[in-house]
């Protein structure tokens, strides 16, 4: 019989599928656990695959399929695939009455246009789209507790909306002014596919930039600040440290606050939200502060004229970022604490 | 008898120091090197101090005495001291003959008004303030040539001034616009102090933001590309790695551009500049690129409107942003090649 | 009223007292926490020290008073103290009654002796050297149920000790042979004091040895081996990553072995043992496989003579090999399973 | 026509090979360089292969083949390519009249066997094996100076050797004692191919032995110290850094030695030796040392009975091991000093 708790984690060879199943195994709700890959090597179960897991709970290892999945009695699918995967077997998972977490970008705009804009590719299924979910609890939580499909937000988009939107919704940023998004991810971000600029040789002492004005979180951002793309400059680059984004963001005011202030807002904006952190005015969050954890810690420095304000958002790619953030959305499903198994 | 290439190199016990040294050492016009510091503790050259040096040459030690400088026949000191340090002995080298290239902030303004608000200290002798010339050389090789003190610029001004200058000087930067320059630097960068936040463990896997606003090398900055501050936001962060600065530079320009145009207001700038390299639009540098190199490299990216320009500027923090720098200033004194022993 | 799970863990300013804070914080036997420090700068509990913990739990900061503890109702303290501080508080501690798990290497050795000449203090109460358990739980544990002072291993000794006994209980050792234990740490096993060579600029892309035959785990290696001093060859180097040990550690067989009876032997003496992971023959563990873990992984490669044996021995140094290590010690106290909370 | 210093670096596409074309593109006696590789994909000049080069001097680039070399005039071919492409065209251009460095394992033995039982592949032409010259100039600098082919030593055979060799000659090591090297790489040692365990993520943090019992370098290891099979143990393990071997080698001598007997013994054997850095007794080498150089570094401890020797073995794999070793070896057919352009 299907239930909630009972889960699939698709696409288990990754680093977000990997940490998926790491913290679901922990989780105080999970029944069972079960991994889908397309190539299992003849692998049975997760520890055979990465023996550095034995010790850490039993997941069976099964070659992928819809069919599988849907006979399993799995009421919740998690998909770490490539987005072309997502599209396809995503509704197929829906129509066999699971509920589905999907961390590709598949799923995260209702338009079609957009995605084919940004993703170069043909839109999945218009009312799947249609009737996805952006899952980004601290501020869709009610959709997301009835949603048959959580579009799981990119971790860059995250990082810079949790960050943003307070201060878009209050209405301070200065209309018309440039809103420069600084954004730095470390190489779990970036996949597990065997790229050259990904071998340690070259990202060893390296920091580069990459894909200005090109990034495909650059929708997600706009549509859930509410800020049009012609003031939004959003920029990412490569880390040389395995987990973390770090987010600085720029923005001018419409008229001058204080500390106190802008603290304030963030504080009532995430009040009753403990994944977000608040850092007291004159302190910073710092990568290290969020790796291997589900936190966002947002920090921010005013000038002296009170109308500049830079704000650094941090959390943990493969956390908040994704698996986690997907454990936090699935939380929600089931109604329990948003932090359960996430701490 | 004095003479230009016989050199004293002043504060060998921090990074910037014993970097000038290795330049030096190896330095086609070097006649004679001698180094000196507070407290030798009983070595006499160089090689006795970091016994990693053998093979790389030989240069004495002593105890730090304006007289022994003075007396010694060098022509040419280079400061690689605290500001302090530097306000009070630079004036005595002048007065003793030599030429100087100082690497602190000591001399870097004209304005006392200036140092003193940003470093919190009482200002150097007036008379050297207004008779240094700032050290970078793609913009003042000729008084450079005839100074008698050059004060060597800051490491993040300079990835910024040679990033934003150009454009400032063409008069296309948009009246009123915000120039966010959110900078990232290695951890040498930081200095040779022991500080918690750059032992190691504190270091590693970490990426944080600091100085946000109080940055000592942002009137340098205004100050050399002619923005007014309150047009500049300047941010300064650290990287898990021991060499480089990576600027990423965001403008927005008031009149739509081309690749083209940009790519060759840059090249034009620096046609006879060696030791900056323009990319061609469409690549980006990265640090490395740079590291271990006395090169400042620029490259950038134009949004489709034409108006939205982000430059990327890398260079090593200990090379053009530091003691490199202060070497091709000193080719500038000996009248060669300002890349000579900078290869 | 004491209570073994109310709490002292003293000394929270190092590595290894945050580390087990961070433990105990989610230990689910834990009562109470109160952690103690010699100067809390008006600190009153560990987030306003570690504004990281906030939404870990809450602990208490004082100000570090033997009559606080002994007054506090805690049942245990954990020492994550200098050696000259636990060696004075440890016997106060256990005459107020509480049972102490000591992390420093006051009470690892029963021989006054030993501990002058290797850590060239006076040695600590003889009574209490005489009475303290080592608390290697796959070794003592039931000795260490029992115990009221528990002396936690050094790092080193644990990685080496697990690898080298089951062997030398067998007998399987060849008389008179060499064992070479050559042993790699990451920065945070050096502890958190300011030091020249743990700064980031001085470890990032370096690695060197160091303390050759006169590190302070050698005679915990001797002793709980079993080895004469003449035949161990013991050398450690510091690694450029933040946490783990890996021992490589060398042995001639006295007779020919094969790949399954060497596996069997480190099964069968691990069998029952959940925080030690035997790899396969033909596999060898990795430093990733247990960082942030209280696993101690084993693998080796056996030569073709049979004769010639390399171990590979990985633990984290913050966690079997310290603060993991000594809540292991904890759970056998309580008479919970030894992996309580460690996984 | 053929000149010495017009020279050939075929294989241009790994870190071997550009670290040559860099070292070679600043040596005093170069007179002209052409760069090789199988796939130029339409390059015509190093700088659009590598643009970071720009500014460091230009070398063409040609499609590997053996006739344009022959007809190029060049003099010297720097072969850093695979084994098999080493083997095929090392004897052509040899026949050719060129004078060739192999940097590959295929002319490292004189025995056949050899290379088939530990390369798994057909030994190359059995009398250009013969004839080649093991190119570790420390000790053959009199038969290199005469080759025609020098088979260029792996990088952990020349750490070791240079460590071992002088006991080994003075006849101190004892009889049927084992000689354990424990060898630490980073990552560019092993080489540019995309490999999972080389990507960043994997490598960050982390540290493993590999090839135990299997490596290829063993046999230099023994022909040149003379050791027998039986003697040596021999481990190669991977460092999260990007330059630099650090050998330890344990060693029983067969009769006591004193500090200075074992120092002097270096100092005489390297006396005139630039490239080889004996370091005083109770000072050890780190890799930061010699990253970025041609010196091999060694160091040593002596326990307090004087026959248990540790040693400590560094260099760049890419300059003592690799490139700047072949350079070396070039002055010998020059006869120049041996560290022209190395320093």
């Amino acid at each position: 019989m299907k239930a909630l708790n009972n889960i699939a984690v698709v696409g288990i060879s990754g680093y977000t599928g990997l940490e998926l199943a790491k913290i679901l195994l922990r989780h105080p709700e999970t029944r069972s656990l079960t991994s889908y890959m397309r190539e299992t090597q003849g692998a049975r179960c997760l520890t055979e695959l990465f023996p550095q897991l034995r010790g850490c709970g039993q997941a069976p290892v099964r070659t992928l399929s819809v069919r599988t999945i849907a006979e399993s009695g799995a009421g919740t699918a998690f998909l770490a695939t490539p987005h072309e995967v997502s599209a396809e077997i995503a509704p197929q998972l829906l129509h066999a009455g699971l509920r589905v977490v999907d961390l590709s970008g598949a799923f995260r705009f209702h338009n079609a246009e957009t995605f084919q804009r940004w993703y170069k590719l043909p839109a999945p299924h218009a009312a799947q789209m249609a009737g996805a979910v952006y899952g980004l609890p601290e501020f869709y939580a009610a959709q997301i507790a009835q949603a048959k499909l959580v579009a799981n937000p990119g971790c860059y988009a995250t990082s810079v909306i949790l960050a943003v939107r307070p201060l878009a919704d209050a209405g301070w940023i200065a209309s018309g002014s440039t809103v420069v998004c600084d954004c730095k991810s470390g190489a779990t971000g970036a996949g597990k596919e065997l790229r050259r600029d990904l071998q340690f040789a070259e990202l060893d002492e390296n920091f580069k930039a990459y894909n200005l004005f090109s990034h495909r979180h650059t929708p997600e951002i706009t549509e859930h600040t509410g800020l049009p793309e012609s003031q939004v400059v959003f920029s990412t680059h490569l880390l040389p440290l395995a987990r973390g984004i770090l987010s600085t963001i720029y923005l001018t005011l419409n008229e001058a606050q204080s500390h106190e202030s802008v603290e304030t807002l963030f504080r009532k904006t995430y009040a009753g939200r403990p994944m977000v952190r608040i850092w007291k005015a004159g302190t910073l969050p710092e990568l290290l502060h969020v790796a291997h954890t589900n936190f966002a810690d947002i920090g921010f420095a005013l000038d002296s004229s009170g109308r500049r304000l830079v704000i650094v958002s941090c959390l943990d790619n493969l956390g908040k970022g994704a698996a986690g953030q997907a454990v936090q959305n699935f939380n929600h499903f089931l109604g329990v604490e948003e932090q359960t198994g996430l701490q």
